[in-house]
């Protein structure tokens, strides 16, 4: 850090990247990634033809990128914002909507970065526990009247909120932008997008990295009514107007026009959950009814730091959080077929070694 | 705009992006980007396999690309940031230097951005005229011990100024960061990073926008003390550190392996540039000495919102600048040969059509 940093950035905890041991190969559960390759239809139109294009700028108001995400979800494309990651989306987010004197009220335990924007903004943030259940208290987001950001389905809870309480928040906060972060929605929660046409507070922010297999990519958007979105474009336009790529831009159009196999990878994440649940059970495990790619799990007479620690020793890479509340849990993504089966061995293996 | 924006961003200007016409093809002589395409190595490295992966997150420390760049420069990596185009480094360095209580100081004429962050961070700006001859008046650069921001070679004008001069500004600022915007030093401008082993308080920032061929792809860097550099990182990681995408990873790499390819870019563009300036000249123009990749140029007996106009309705777009001291100008990007003739074809008969 420099002498010439301003003061209110250097009291900032620097965010640590998810690790990347270079040591060995593992098997990467940690990660929430897809374990599918993008589209065959992304594969072919990232051709030789649209490479040799890469010497001109991509177009920044994303026309068919939007028009596209529009006509999936059944929405106008001035109810659409584009960016470089959901991370930039809710970055925008944060600092259109909250600062010093506004504030924002998000869940103890969710998305990480939520507490990230908080502090690099100044803002103050109305940080509530969650239930002994994991839940979302919901009375606790009513009436707050200003920023609320949770994500839903919750992470790394796994668990979704019903829409019926989504719609509670949304509705009691008329003066404050209700931001719900759909990041895992496809895997099982109900989306907040036919509340749209009703609230005009209410931003949904989405993602391409999970359930599109673009992580790579970076493409986030939101959805929200045309003010809100104005506003995440005017934040964008007075910072980087070229955010998405040309390449991914294309990706993004592709892989959302791929109903099939969308619908398959999907599919086949939610059939693996299922299976690698209930093993994990049988096993003795609790773990957490997902809506999401990842199980939230605890190991019997194991905290989840020393889990996570025997995991990585036989080459499985899973989530430990070190949170107060969740010491004895791990998230684990739902890889593929052979990763979890990699991973249920090496549990077998732990706990064996553990009765002994 | 909703009512639930910040007061302090409704304020601002909507940047409005470079026109985009749908209405016939045009010769696009009005973004500087390159004519050609990426290098014939960055076609071959961005193969089905690297799209393959785009399911992967890619590696937010860009370790390769930042070890490659640092050896083309012969800078450590720890002197190297990347982000998403040179447009997000910039914003970073603005938000990290400068705000309500901590000025910045920029010339009056170049890239307009400078003048966007200053208004976004609510920054009160020194704003520097330039000088008749439209070069930077070093003076009014020193002593400003805040942060100070120019570009070298400086746009639209496309004049370069002397290493010296840089030093001077560098030297004479030691409580500032000096952020020399290098997007177009490639085509005949002195770099200053020789000046990096002297200056901990020098921030130089490029772009794989020009010269690299690779606008689409969103790619810039800032070369500087490590110190500066933890202080981007610090920005971004706390904003969006997976801020470069797979394929731009692998790209730039390979970009800037490629110097047979960029040399022979570079050399192409500067010889025609020559070609079209002297052209222009013979037909009665002001030119002013390029060290870029654009022509700074007025039109003999009419000023340049006319001759921009003239230029569209004959399929020519370039750039003219509403600015009062750039009336009589115009900003052509050197393009290929082709297009440069489409240019000359198209004045000649504008002035044609002028003196009847």
């Amino acid at each position: 850090m420099s002498d010439f940093l301003l003061p209110r950035f250097a009291q900032l905890d620097p965010y640590v990247p998810g690790e990347q041991p270079q040591d060995r190969q593992y098997v990467k559960l940690n990660t929430n990634e897809s374990p599918f390759p993008p589209s065959p239809r992304v594969m072919d139109a990232l051709s030789r033809e649209a490479i040799a294009r890469l010497n001109l700028y991509p177009d920044p108001l994303a026309k068919t990128l939007r028009e596209t995400i529009a006509l999936e979800y059944a929405v106008s494309p001035e109810q659409v914002f584009v960016s470089n990651g959901s991370d930039d989306v809710l970055g925008f987010a944060f600092m259109a909507y909250a600062d010093q004197t506004h504030g924002v009220t998000i869940p103890e335990v969710s998305y990480g970065f939520y507490q990230v924007y908080a502090k690099r903004y100044q803002i103050q943030p109305t940080v509530v526990p969650l239930n002994e259940d994991f839940t979302l208290p919901v009375e606790k987001f009513l009436r707050q009247n200003q920023l609320v950001a949770f994500a839903n389905p919750n992470a790394p809870t796994s668990l979704a909120m019903p829409l019926g309480d989504v719609e509670r928040i949304i509705a009691e906060n008329p003066r404050g932008v209700v931001l719900v972060d759909e990041a895992y929605v496809d895997y099982g929660g109900e989306t907040s997008i036919p509340l749209l046409a009703k609230y005009p507070n209410l931003l949904i922010v989405r993602t391409f990295s999970k359930s599109r297999s673009l992580a790579g990519g970076r493409l986030g958007y939101a959805l929200a009514s045309p003010a809100l979105i104005e506003d995440l474009d005017r934040m964008k336009n007075t910072f980087n107007p070229y955010s998405v790529n040309s390449l991914t831009m294309v990706a993004g159009i592709e892989a959302m026009r791929d109903h099939a196999y969308f619908d398959a990878c999907v599919a086949s994440t939610c059939k693996q959950r299922a299976v690698s649940a209930a093993e994990l059970r049988s096993l003795g495990f609790r773990v957490l009814d997902s809506a999401t790619n990842f199980l939230f799990a605890a190991a019997p007479g194991m905290d989840g730091l020393r889990y996570y620690q025997k995991l990585k020793e036989r080459g499985v890479l899973v989530r430990y959080l070190n949170q107060p509340t969740l010491r004895q849990f791990v998230r684990i993504t739902v890889g593929s077929e052979a990763q979890m089966r990699a991973l249920t061995d090496a549990t077998r293996d732990i706990l064996k070694e553990e009765t002994v």
